[in-house]
């Protein structure tokens, strides 16, 4: 079934691995027969930071509150242009794909700054409205991540840390806001500053990891979820309830052993 | 002994409780006896964006490289102005405060923005300088953090997740080069638009936990930090060795059950 993809491009070479993998999903999930936006924060050099600046009609033009300025800005649909253009794409989209490097463990600012000022209050979150009643209920969210670091490293026990579960609190805020979070795809040892054999060498491992990516994009339909606790799971005081299940590493970690309350040697 | 501090507050609006906990946190290390650096990231209108228009003497005028750029700019000592004034005050403090409010599980763009151009390689790390070999190494860093959402649902077993884990990857950066990571303070349930006797409350209440903060940071000497493998608990290709101590809560969920690869309901 045809649908409407939305890639988001976060790297500021248009000719970096990140640029050219945007646009290999974008050609590939439309030669698939679906509609398709790209969406390159930097070329349209996105303004990361959410600021009073933002705001042309503020509800308190003397005291900055993001999310009261957010949902009446929402509410008087006198959000910024930008802001305005990518809930559209959001609330268009059934796949998002976001193409991003891995910088110091999470996102680029700009996506951050992306997530910070499109994820309005009142618009694409309210209080009643979160996780399996959230505004994007029904859409699916893809990360495709590039790291510097080998596959090794960015293993369970590798030195770097996983990088799936790097991505845990991003994956948090897509779910939050309804989103089904797919399984992400990632890209180990992308490096630049290769040359001769070593260059070589890597271009030959990634064509074969892009053929993988575009194989698993024309299979998306099938690609597994991260699983979320589900509404009636949680109690008055989101709290998960005794024979729930657990999906989240944090409780199944805090059921092993408490961890952040030990001191230990530094 | 008198330290050198320097606090870095991320947030839009200087009346926010966040600016309030920025300049009392300060004020009480200057009481203290210490030496004070503030500095207010959205005062000074960072640009958290890392991009070419940063490097003035670029190595590769056809082709952003951040890695690469960002060596060639600290060796040849061309970095941009704000990036060197922010590096000098890192490389001068013995302690940073990150004072910043939890926007979707992370920091705010700007903060995140700060990590990407300030962090430089070849300055701030190179492949044989990390972790335990840091650039860093002696410095310790608090976060401290406000979460809207109050603490029971920021606890392990909470809806939102534990504040403490989705800092994971925050505290990974940090220790990446060379930080100490001290047990982050976070204040929980801090809304803005209360009124009459709900903003009240939130008011004593929040009193209560910031007389609790200054006192955390009179005794910042005795705060346990959060441990970390050392350089010879690792091999040569970055796996952890068997035997070696497991802090990672990645790994020790990992040895329970390998979640992201098992299809759930969504």
């Amino acid at each position: 079934m045809p649908m409407n993809v939305l890639v988001v491009l976060a790297h500021p070479e248009p000719q970096s691995f990140n640029g050219h993998l945007a646009r290999r999903a974008a050609t590939a999930m439309t030669t698939g027969g679906n509609s398709v936006r790209l969406s390159d924060l930097y070329a349209e050099d996105f303004d990361p930071c959410e600021a009073p600046r933002h705001f042309r009609s503020p509800r308190d033009p003397a005291r900055f509150d993001p999310q009261a300025e957010q949902r009446h800005a929402w509410d008087m649909k006198s959000l910024a242009e930008d802001v305005q253009r990518h809930i559209d794409d959001v609330l268009w989209a059934d796949l998002v794909i976001l193409q991003f490097p891995l910088w110091w463990f999470g996102v680029p600012a700009i996506l951050k700054g992306w997530m910070d000022r499109v994820f309005v209050y009142g618009g694409l979150y309210t209080s009643s409205r979160q996780h399996d009643t959230g505004v994007c209920c029904g859409k699916k969210i893809l990360f495709s991540v590039t790291t510097g670091s080998p596959a090794a490293a960015c293993a369970y026990n590798g030195r770097e840390g996983e990088t799936a579960l790097h991505l845990w609190p991003l994956m948090y805020a897509f779910r939050y806001i309804g989103f089904s979070v797919l399984q992400p795809f990632v890209f180990h040892g992308v490096r630049g500053g290769l040359a001769g054999a070593a260059a070589d060498a890597q271009r030959q491992r990634l064509l074969a990891v892009e053929d993988d990516y575009i194989r698993a994009l024309s299979g998306i339909q099938a690609r597994p979820g991260i699983p979320f606790n589900r509404e009636e799971d949680w109690d008055e005081a989101d709290t998960l309830k005794p024979g729930a299940p657990v999906y989240s590493p944090f409780i199944r970690h805090r059921r092993v052993l408490d961890l952040t309350d030990s001191p230990g040697r530094q």
